[in-house]
């Protein structure tokens, strides 16, 4: 398809695919004339995320390169790439503080038996808040985090059954992306009216 | 306490805790001479958890106070009082956009049967995830976030268990408020450290 279409389909103005064509964010068109390009589905699913990266979850353009990049380097080795993608995506772009609790992190993975590489983002990320807790004065044991995780896991069964029948594994890598950023929000706005029901339910004879 | 050991203890500057004394953020202290006044362990409460917000939250100085003023006002109500307080954070600061998937949310809530405020900022967190999912081409069927639903009503139990033994409402509240905000990151965390390892699960085989 030309530029015009890739734009009218994906809602993205043709200024902005020619932004990010320029900073790498979107592959290059095939050439079909010096002033003509084709696209393709690819290129109409890249720039959804794209946009979900930048746009929902707020990531700057090149954080967004760095993972895309990451993304397309990969290719062959699902669970590698699936991994490598879910993991790579940092909770937050400040630079990572010294984390102290990440013995906690161990051995809280050791407990659950997951596995999960030395070096994911997630467990450093998990490793601050127990930090951040522990400066706020409100200190959490690692053992009370085994029931949520728990949870995650089952939630995690539930992620990873909306990419069956995905035989690419780009296009899954893609689309776990994709799920795993815009389900964030969704999934903590559920357990807020979760816990108001709950709440409620305790507190009816108050 | 006098303001310094208030400092001491919070790990918070005397310079911060005068700040947040002017913006209304923390209650005043018990004048005990002209220069001088008392703190309690309710104004170390307090601090701890306006670090929180505007900390780890990254609140506004005034989203903070309004937040707060809300916790001071209710007292009595526990019910009232965590529900009001843990669904009147928004997810995030932009003023609420058009949410066109309304109808969907109070669908899934009625089939979840599940007690919450019609006005719940939550729902409405909810339905701009839905309605910004479908502007970028992926639409999700409520029905799809049902199971996510029931975990979230697990993962409130083990919230609200944590809140045992809190006799003082406002103290209930006030911890509520800071388990959710802290422990958003972590359960996200837990998440992503979840797909890394169900995804190994399944293909450990490839």
């Amino acid at each position: 398809m030309r530029i015009s279409e890739l734009s009218r389909r994906s809602g993205v103005s043709v200024t902005t695919i020619k932004y990010y064509l320029r900073e790498g964010l979107l592959p290059a068109g095939r050439q079909t004339a010096a002033t003509q390009a084709e696209y393709d589905e690819h290129h109409l699913r890249r720039l959804r995320l794209v946009r979900a990266l930048t746009g929902v979850r707020g990531l700057s353009v090149s954080a967004t390169r760095e993972l895309l990049g990451a993304l397309t380097e990969l290719t062959g080795d699902t669970h590698r790439q699936l991994g490598l993608v879910l993991g790579s995506l940092r909770l937050a772009e400040e630079p990572a503080a010294e984390a102290s609790a990440s013995g906690d992190v161990d051995a809280l993975v050791e407990e659950l038996g997951w596995d999960v590489h030395e070096s994911a983002p997630a467990r450093t990320a998990l490793a601050e808040t127990l930090t951040s807790l522990r400066s706020l004065g409100v200190p959490l044991d690692w053992h009370t985090l085994v029931p949520y995780a728990r949870l995650a896991e089952r939630t995690a069964v539930l992620d990873l059954d909306q990419l069956g029948g995905i035989e690419d594994p780009l296009e899954m890598a893609e689309r776990a992306l994709l799920l795993t950023v815009l389900l964030e929000p969704a999934l903590l706005a559920l357990r807020r009216l979760a816990q108001e029901n709950e709440s409620a339910r305790r507190h009816a004879g108050d």
